[in-house]
C-alpha cells in the first residue's frame, strides 16, 4: 500500500462499489460490505500474497470469505486489485451468467478460491486449506528450498461463529497446531433478528483459547494500523492458528447503519446518496479514482513479482532436489490418482466378504499407489475399515503424515475435506457410519456444487447394522444422496463392483460416496467392473421380468433368479451400482439394460424405495424398507422386513403373472 | 441410599449387569457402563426425584443419555431402581422386539426419556427440556403454589462433547440462563480410535466457562461423595446450567480396561469371569443380593412418596389456583392443539400471496389459539415469516414468554424442539431456510424416529429464492425429507393448502415439515383443505393425461392445462401437497386421483425428479430440476429451467400423443 490516503480510497471504493452492486441487482447484502472493507483494503493491500494475472497461481495465499453473503464486498475487492473482475462484472451481480453471483462460486470468479454461502462451512474449508498447506510444506519444503509457504485467511462474522462447525473445525485447527491459518471475525453486533445479544453471549475469544488459539484483538475496524499490527503478530505465530477480533458498524456510512435492516436489503436511491455524500465519493458508477486505479497496477506488479520469486525458487529446486521436484509435479497434476484409477480394478478381491473389508484393502492399495492420498474418519476407522495398515497419522510434531483422526466431527470433517480439495495437491476421502452422512448433508452438498474429488466412506449401509438399531440403520439416506445433484453414490455388491466404484472416486472426476456393508456378502459370478462403471448391468440373463438391486440385495436376487427359474420364470437380475452414471449413459444402452417392454419390475434394496420409482413404474412391486429398522440381529431384521430370496422370488411371480395377464 | 455398602453394591450390580447384557447379546457396548456405573447409583440412588411405578409422571427429574451406546448402563439402572425393566428384558438386549434396544428408545422402555445413540444428540435434547421446565414453571408456579419443579440431567462422553451440535446447545443454554440443567461429562480419556488426546485436545472445562456454563471437578467417578457434592452444587446454581466433569476409567474391572478395546465388544467368558473375581460377585445371572433388592424396593417406595406429595400440590394449587390449574391440564393434555387444528382451516387466507407469508399469518393465528406454542427461527425469524407479532421472547429474566431466538443454530435448534415436545406441555416449531434443513437432518430424523410433534417451517423452497444462487436453492431436500419415514412433507400451493398443512402439523400426530415459497404464488381457485390433507387430489379435471405438481408449480400446470385444451388436449391437474397422506389412502382412493390406466402423466416440481418416479411410471414425463440452479432473478431461473406453462405443455402434449400412440 503506497499511502494513507490510497488505502482509504480503497476502503472507500470497496464501500461505494459493494454498495452499487447492490443496488444495480435490487438486491443483495451491503451491510457487511460497508461495515468490514477496511479488513479487504488491510487484508489485500498490504498482506495477501497473490497473483491477480493467475488467480490460481499455486503457491497463493489463500482467501475464504465464510459470510459468503457479502460476496459484493469481495468482487468490489478483486476488481480494484486487478483480477479480471471488471466493471460490467459488478454491474451484473446477482444477474444469470454473471461472474458475481449472489454467493462467492469457485470457479465462476476469478480469485475466488472457495464457494461460500451456507454460515460455518468457509471456517471449515480454510481448515483444510491450511492443513493441506502444512503437510505440503512439510513433505516437499528443504533447507534451502521452499515450493509451498502460503498463508491462509478466513473472514467470516457472528454468524459463522454460531455454527457448531465452526466449534469442530477449530477445535481441530488448535489440535493440528495450523500457525499459518488466519480467521478474521467481524464482530459488528448485528444479526438478522437483532443485536446480537439476543442470541450470541457467549464469549468467542475465550472459547477459542479453550480449544487452543492464539486470540488477539485489534479493535475498531476503522484504525486499518491496529488491524495490521494484529495481522503480523498472527502471522508470526507458528504454533497455533489465529484469530482476529475486529469489530465494525454494520452498513458504515447508510442512513441505517448498525441495525439489522441495513444486512440484507438494498440502500435504494436516497440512501446511496447519503453514502456517497457521507464518504465524499465523487466518481460515479463503478469508476475509480486515479490513485485506486495506480493500486490496482501495483498489486498486479507486486503479483507478478511473487509469482516470479517463487517460480524461481522452484527452478532452484529443480536443481537441487530434482526427485522432489518432479514428484511435486505428480502431486499437483494428479497423475498419482490417475495411475491408481487405472490399475485398482484389476486389484478386486475375490471372495465373499463384507463390502466394508473389501473397500478398505482397496483403500489401503491405493494408498500404496497414492502418496498424496490423506484421509480419515470420525472416530469410526476401524469400524469403517479405513485404517491403513502402516499409514501414520498426522501430528502436529510430524506433520508430513497423511492419515487423519477427526474425531466425532462429522460435518467439519466434510468440510476439511473440501478445503483440502480445493488446495490441491492433495485426494482427501473421509469415512463414517452410512446414517451419519447426515451429520454432514450440507458439507456434502458443497463438495457436489463445486464438483470437488473428495471421497466419503459410508459402512453399515442398512438394517444390516443389526443390534444397533434405528439410530444407527440408514433407511432414506441412499435416497437422499442419490437426489444430490453431481454426488456419485455408489453400492457395491461384492469385490468387483467395490473396486469399480473404486476406481471412480481416485480418477477425481466427481465428490463419490462408496456405501459399503457391515456384514459378508457373497462375491457374485458375474459381477463386473465395467459394467459397474456403467451404472448398470445385466449381472443375470432372463426374459420374463428384471429384478433389480443394489449392493446386498444383488445376491439375494440371483438367489431368487433361481427359485424362479424353478417356477418357470425366467428372472433378470440387473445390477445398479451407482444410478448417476446409469443415468449418463445412451439411452440404447439403458434400454438394453431395463427393456421398456418389460414391465414385470421389482426393485430390492434394503432402504427407502423412493430413489426406485422411476425404475419400477406403475406395473412393478418394491421390497424396500418403508420405515425405520429395529434392533435386532442382521439376520433376524433381513426376515423380517422381507429380504429372503423366497419373498422376492413370491413378490417377482405375483408381478409377473398380473403384467402377462394385462397382457 | 441406605448406606456405603448398598451404593458400592448398586455400582457392581450396574457393571456386572450391563456387562452381562452385552455378553448375553454378544454386540454391545460394555466399557462406558463398566466405567461409569458410579455416576448412575449416585444420580439415581442420591438425586433423581422419579417415579419407578409411573415413568412418564409430568413433574419427575429427566434423566438424558446422550452417550446412548451405554444404553445397557441406563437399562441396569432402571431395573435396579424398580422400573418394569426386568431380568428377562436384561436377557434380551438387543434382541427383536425387547425393551432393550441396543441405543435408548423413548416409548419402548420405561424410564426412557429419550431416544439417544447419534452423538451430541442428546445434550441439546436436554436442554429443550430444561427450557421447557423453565417456562412452564415461569407460568404456572405462584407463591405458595408449585406446579412445575424438576431437574434435567444429562449424561455424555468425549464423543458428544466433540460434535459442534453440543456446543450450539451448550451455547443456548447459556444464554438461556437455564440453571436446572446438570450435564454430567464422564472424561475416560478413549476414543474408538484410540486414546482421546488423539483427537481432543480443547480444553472442555475452560470452553463451557467461555460460553457461560458453571463447571465443578468432581475427580475420579468412584469417589462418589465428591460427585454427590459436585451435583449438589449444580443444583445450587441456579442462574447457569452446570457442567460436572468426572474422569472414569473405561471398561473398569474388565482385562482390557483403560483401552479402546474395551469400548463396543463383549468381554467374552474370560474376561466375565475376571470381572466378577475382581468386583466379588456372587450372583449369577442377572440376581441381586439383597441390599440391592431392598434398594429397589426403597426406590419405589421414594417415587410414590414424591408422587403423592407433588399430587397433594396439584390439589392445593386446584383450590388456590383453579384458572391456573385447569389451564395447565388443558397445556398437558394438548387440548389447544387439538382446538386450533379444527379451526385454522377456516382461517385459510384468500388471494396472491408467498406461501411463507400465508404461513406466517397461520402461525400467528395458531399462536393466537394456542397459549403453549413455543419456537422461532435460526436467525432468518423475518425471512421465514414466523416472527410472530406480539409474541414476546423468552429471555432469560423473564422467562414465561414463548418465542425463541436460536441463533444461527439449525441443528441444536431443531433437536432442543425434539427436547420440548419430549418434555411435554408445550408444542415447539423451529424455521429456517430450506435448503439448510441439510443443517439439522439428523435432528428431524430423530423427531420422525420418536415420532414428536414438531413443526417444521422451511421457507425458500426452490429456485425461485433467485439472486442468492446454488448455496440457498433447495433442489434434492424435497426428495430427501419425503424419504424420511414418519415425517409428512407439505408443499403447498396457496391460502388453502398452506392452512391444511398447519392443520395437520397443529394436529400433533407427527412432525411436519412446512415447505413455503419466497415468491408470491396465485390463489388456484378449486384448491381444497379436505384433498390437501389426503395428500393429493384433483384440482382440475381432464382425461386424457395427467399434470401432476407441488406448491409454485401447481398454478403453472393450471395454466398449462389451459393451453392444452386449446390445442385438443383435456388434462387433469393433480396436487400433491404431501406425498406422505397420499400414501395413506386407500387404493381406491388413489386409483381415483390418478388411474392406473393413464399413462400420459408429467410430473412437475422445481426440485429432484427422484420422489415423482413412483408416479410417472415408464411413458411419463417430469419438468423438474436435473441439477443445481444458478445465482438469477427467480423468473429468469424459472423459465431457464423450462418452468413455463408452454414448456409443461409441449412435454405434456409430446407424451399424451406418444400414449395415444401406442395405444
Amino acid at each position: 500500500m503506497k499511502d494513507r490516503q490510497t488505502e482509504s480510497d480503497v476502503i472507500k471504493a470497496i464501500r461505494i462499489l459493494s454498495a452499487r452492486q447492490v443496488e444495480a441487482a435490487g438486491s443483495g447484502h451491503p451491510g457487511t460490505p460497508l461495515g468490514a472493507a477496511p479488513v479487504m483494503a488491510t487484508l489485500y493491500g498490504r498482506f495477501m500474497n497473490v497473483v491477480p494475472d493467475d488467480p490460481c497461481f499455486y503457491d497463493r495465499d489463500r482467501f475464504v470469505l465464510s459470510s459468503g453473503h457479502a460476496s459484493a464486498m469481495l468482487y468490489s475487492t478483486l476488481h480494484i486489485c486487478g483480477y479480471d473482475v471488471k466493471a460490467e462484472d459488478l454491474a451484473a451481480f446477482r444477474q444469470e451468467g454473471s461472474r458475481t453471483p449472489g454467493h462467492p462460486e469457485a470457479g465462476v470468479t476469478p480469485g475466488v478460491d472457495c464457494s461460500t454461502g451456507p454460515l460455518g462451512q468457509g471456517v471449515a474449508n480454510a481448515v483444510g486449506m491450511a492443513l493441506a498447506e502444512r503437510i505440503l510444506s512439510a513433505r516437499f519444503n528443504r533447507p534451502g528450498s521452499t515450493l509451498v509457504d502460503h498463508y491462509t485467511y478466513a473472514f467470516c462474522g457472528d454468524g459463522c461463529m454460531m455454527e457448531g462447525i465452526e466449534n469442530e473445525a477449530a477445535s481441530l485447527a488448535a489440535m493440528w497446531k495450523l500457525g499459518k491459518l488466519i480467521l478474521i471475525y467481524d464482530s459488528n453486533g448485528i444479526t438478522i433478528e437483532g443485536d446480537t445479544h439476543i442470541s450470541l453471549t457467549e464469549d468467542i475469544a475465550k472459547r477459542h483459547r479453550a480449544l487452543g488459539w492464539h486470540v488477539v484483538r485489534a479493535g475498531n475496524v476503522e484504525n486499518t494500523d491496529a488491524l495490521a499490527v494484529a495481522i503480523e503478530e498472527a502471522k508470526a505465530e507458528d504454533g497455533r492458528p489465529s484469530l482476529i477480533i475486529v469489530s465494525s458498524k454494520i452498513g458504515y456510512g447508510a442512513p441505517n447503519e448498525g441495525t439489522s435492516s441495513v444486512h440484507g436489503s438494498p440502500l435504494g436511491a436516497e440512501g446511496m446518496a447519503k453514502l456517497a455524500e457521507k464518504l465524499e465519493w465523487k466518481c460515479s458508477g463503478f469508476e475509480l479514482p486515479d490513485d485506486v486505479k495506480a493500486f490496482r497496477e501495483e498489486m498486479k506488479a507486486k503479483g507478478r513479482a511473487y509469482k516470479a520469486e517463487r517460480e524461481a525458487r522452484m527452478e532452484r529446486a529443480k536443481a537441487a532436489y530434482p526427485a522432489l521436484r518432479a514428484e511435486f509435479d505428480k502431486y499437483l497434476s494428479g497423475a498419482y490418482m490417475a495411475e491408481a484409477a487405472d490399475k485398482i480394478t484389476a486389484l478386486a478381491p475375490e471372495g465373499s466378504d463384507s463390502t466394508r473389508s473389501i473397500c478398505g484393502k482397496l483403500l489401503a492399495a491405493a494408498d500404496g499407489m497414492i502418496p498424496n492420498l490423506v484421509g480419515g474418519s470420525a472416530d469410526l476407522a476401524p469400524s469403517n475399515c479405513t485404517a491403513i495398515k502402516g499409514k501414520e497419522y498426522y501430528s502436529a510434531t510430524a506433520s508430513a503424515n497423511g492419515a487423519l483422526h477427526f474425531g466425532v466431527r462429522e460435518h467439519a470433517m466434510a468440510a476439511i475435506c473440501n478445503g483440502i480439495a480445493l488446495h490441491g495437491g492433495l485426494l482427501p476421502f473421509c469415512s463414517t457410519f452410512f446414517v451419519f452422512s447426515d451429520y454432514m448433508k450440507y458439507a456434502m452438498r458443497m463438495s457436489a456444487l463445486m464438483k470437488l474429488p473428495v471421497t466419503y466412506i459410508l459402512s453399515h449401509d442398512s438394517i444390516g447394522v443389526g443390534e444397533d438399531g434405528p439410530t444407527h440403520q440408514p433407511v432414506e439416506q441412499l435416497a437422499g444422496l442419490r437426489a444430490m445433484p453431481g454426488l456419485y453414490v455408489f453400492r457395491p455388491c461384492d469385490g468387483r463392483e467395490t473396486a469399480a466404484a473404486m476406481s471412480f472416486a481416485l480418477s477425481g472426476k466427481a465428490p463419490t460416496a462408496i456405501v459399503t456393508s457391515r456384514q459378508k456378502l457373497p462375491a457374485c459370478e458375474s459381477s463386473d467392473v465395467s459394467g459397474a462403471l456403467r451404472g448398470a448391468y445385466v449381472i443375470a440373463e432372463g426374459g420374463d421380468c428384471v429384478l433389480m438391486a443394489s449392493g446386498s440385495e444383488v445376491g439375494l436376487c440371483l438367489q431368487a433368479r433361481e427359485l424362479l427359474e424353478k417356477r418357470g420364470i425366467r428372472a433378470r437380475v440387473v445390477s445398479v451400482p451407482c444410478m448417476e452414471l446409469f443415468a449418463e449413459q445412451s439411452e440404447e444402452y439403458r434400454n438394453s439394460v431395463l427393456p421398456r417392454s418389460v414391465r414385470a419390475r421389482v426393485a430390492v434394496e434394503a432402504a427407502s424405495r423412493q430413489s426406485w420409482g422411476g425404475f419400477v413404474g406403475l406395473d412393478g412391486d418394491y421390497v424396500c424398507m418403508d420405515g425405520f429398522g429395529k434392533s435386532a440381529p442382521a439376520s433376524v431384521l433381513m426376515k423380517k422386513y422381507g429380504f429372503t430370496a423366497e419373498n422376492i422370488a413370491d413378490k417377482t411371480e405375483n408381478i409377473a403373472r398380473a403384467c402377462r395377464a394385462a397382457k
